[in-house]
């Protein structure tokens, strides 16, 4: 519960100290609504953003069986291999704007992958086929949550980047979005990874079924159980582990919000941890985060994942705490305000 | 000229590096354009744009006399003293992101300042009034032109971001606009820093009749010399200088725009190594864009200049060229491909 336990600035104040930067009242937009951010959630007019983790946590799903990716599901394992050895897009892209990550085996499919920087939270070798069951048992998502949390309150970094991996996720996510929120099922369903027209037609009828299986609103940890992905569950537990410890958590794709508006719906308050990075191509992204009245930093046209866009929009985090820190008042550096005599 | 002259791979080479990398085809949007301009300006599948050095260009404005700003012309020499000693937006930003920062005289009023950070290139305390005639003298603008091109040149880092601090200069970029690209001025006339209703009227009914001084249009450098500020010129010059090195070249605000549109008309091929960092806020901004045929990365409804919307733009662009460099093929890292048997 952020807001009511922890002392520092008022909203008042922080915009006072905004305003009397050197830069006309306003100018800086939105970075200026991440710098009150920040500093509301650390309770200090000097946030610190300028480290960073990305967490990626891939798992495997039951229901990628049903064909509701335009990939085969050992894609999975082998984008994990790919991320452990930096070839993939978010490592090209975390190593140039300095992250650091982590990739969590949430419960990859086959046996457990041997290597020693992989961080070992495998709850098991993929989910259930959410189409017949569960897709996963009481204990395990209660372990899921955990994971999620513990990583991202043990993470030494300022800033928490989330992202995932795991063939079939999106349709895990469409689901969850509709039980949780309510938002139409049918608007929720999009093309992953670029599913054709027969793809899309099989994986929305593949959603109707299983989505019929159980009543027309759920919870949001029953819809975790039922639907989720052990990946999708861990990174609302790393949602609600970086809220608690007061550590900004961006947010990027349709994946992600799904976890976040989860962990948003467990938890109110980790809203004020939560900074949205990127609105996603994938259909239902724009309505799911007008669900959570966000607004992304960026739009790039991206639907990639691994927490791609979550990446790109820490420098802009980055930039707002340094900008309330370290940018000189008109006092302090002797510049005359609006209005002043020439 | 940079198309005629460098070697490189050709379009569609580009293109297939690019769907070659482990991602779904096109899931990076405008990260991947970003990428295919790197690759074709630096004529290499391994651009670099690790490195970055933000050029701020300063000068007063004779016109700045009859009330065109929010702010006294004081203002000018004040925000250089700032940005001097690290206490501007710009040097925050450019801290927190890596980028190194160089602070230009172009032409500040008032005698030569003394620092030895600050890169002297002062061509006048100011320019001449442009309500009465051209705002600087051929030699005058040749000398700015030359200037900016050098630096750009000669700075060692792989991109260069354009800032500008100069107190009026929305004014002269509202009348070089109209000018050379023929845009309505009201059109192009906004609040600048932030001013009110009265003081945009005077602004507008300024500009007007400084406009009717010379002729509907003008060629770039006519219309550089009659209206332009030093930091304009210098800007439209490190255009110039910029591209004839290869290097990209981010632009923000409508300032650095309008100089970029300058060095367009003058150099059409200074295009290939324009990339357009963040929309501004600034009446005018977008449709000067869409002359250029522009779509910035950025929309953060910033207005604030000194580059600001240039740096927070690095980011991107470096994330862009490492992608092309460093991630791994589908191929190289094992990956099965779209549509391969489970």
């Amino acid at each position: 519960m952020p807001s009511s336990t922890q002392p520092g600035p008022s909203a008042a104040d922080i915009q006072a100290a905004i305003d009397a930067k050197t830069k006309p009242i306003g100018a800086l937009g939105r970075v200026e609504d991440t710098a009150v951010q920040l500093a509301r959630l650390q309770g200090t007019l000097k946030p610190k953003a300028s480290t960073c983790r990305l967490l990626i946590f891939a798992a495997d799903h039951g229901l990628a069986q049903a064909g509701v990716s335009a990939y085969p599901q050992a894609v999975t394992r082998q984008m994990v291999a790919n991320m452990l050895s930096g070839g993939a897009c978010a490592n090209a892209f975390a190593s140039a704007l300095g992250a650091i990550v982590s990739i969590v085996d949430a419960g990859v499919g086959g046996e457990a992958i041997a290597d020693e920087t992989l961080i070992d939270r495998r709850i098991a070798p993929g989910t259930q086929n959410s189409l017949s069951g569960p897709a996963m048992t009481p204990a395990q998502y209660e372990a899921a949550i955990h994971a999620g949390k513990t990583l991202a309150q043990d993470a030494g970094e300022d800033v928490i980047c989330l992202g995932e991996m795991g063939i079939g996720n999106t349709a895990s996510a469409s689901l969850l979005a509709h039980k949780i929120a309510g938002l139409p099922l049918e608007q929720m369903t999009g093309r992953g990874t670029g599913l054709d027209d027969a793809g899309l037609a099989r994986k929305t009828e593949t959603l109707r079924k299983a989505a019929a299986r159980t009543p027309k609103r759920l919870s949001a940890d029953s819809a975790l159980q039922e639907y989720g992905g052990f990946e999708i569950v861990m990174m609302a537990g790393a949602v609600l582990g970086a809220a608690s410890a007061r550590k900004p958590v961006i947010i990027d794709g349709f994946i992600a919000t799904a976890a976040a508006l989860a962990a948003h719906t467990l938890e109110p308050s980790t809203k004020e941890a939560m900074i949205f990075g990127h609105v996603s191509e994938e259909q239902g992204h724009a309505s799911l985060l007008a669900t959570l009245n966000a607004s992304p930093l960026l739009s790039l046209d991206m639907r990639l994942g691994e927490g791609t866009g979550a990446l790109l929009a820490w420098p802009i985090v980055k930039a707002a705490a340094a900008m309330l820190r370290d940018v000189a008042s008109f006092e302090s550096a002797g510049v005359s305000t609006q209005g002043s005599d020439p």
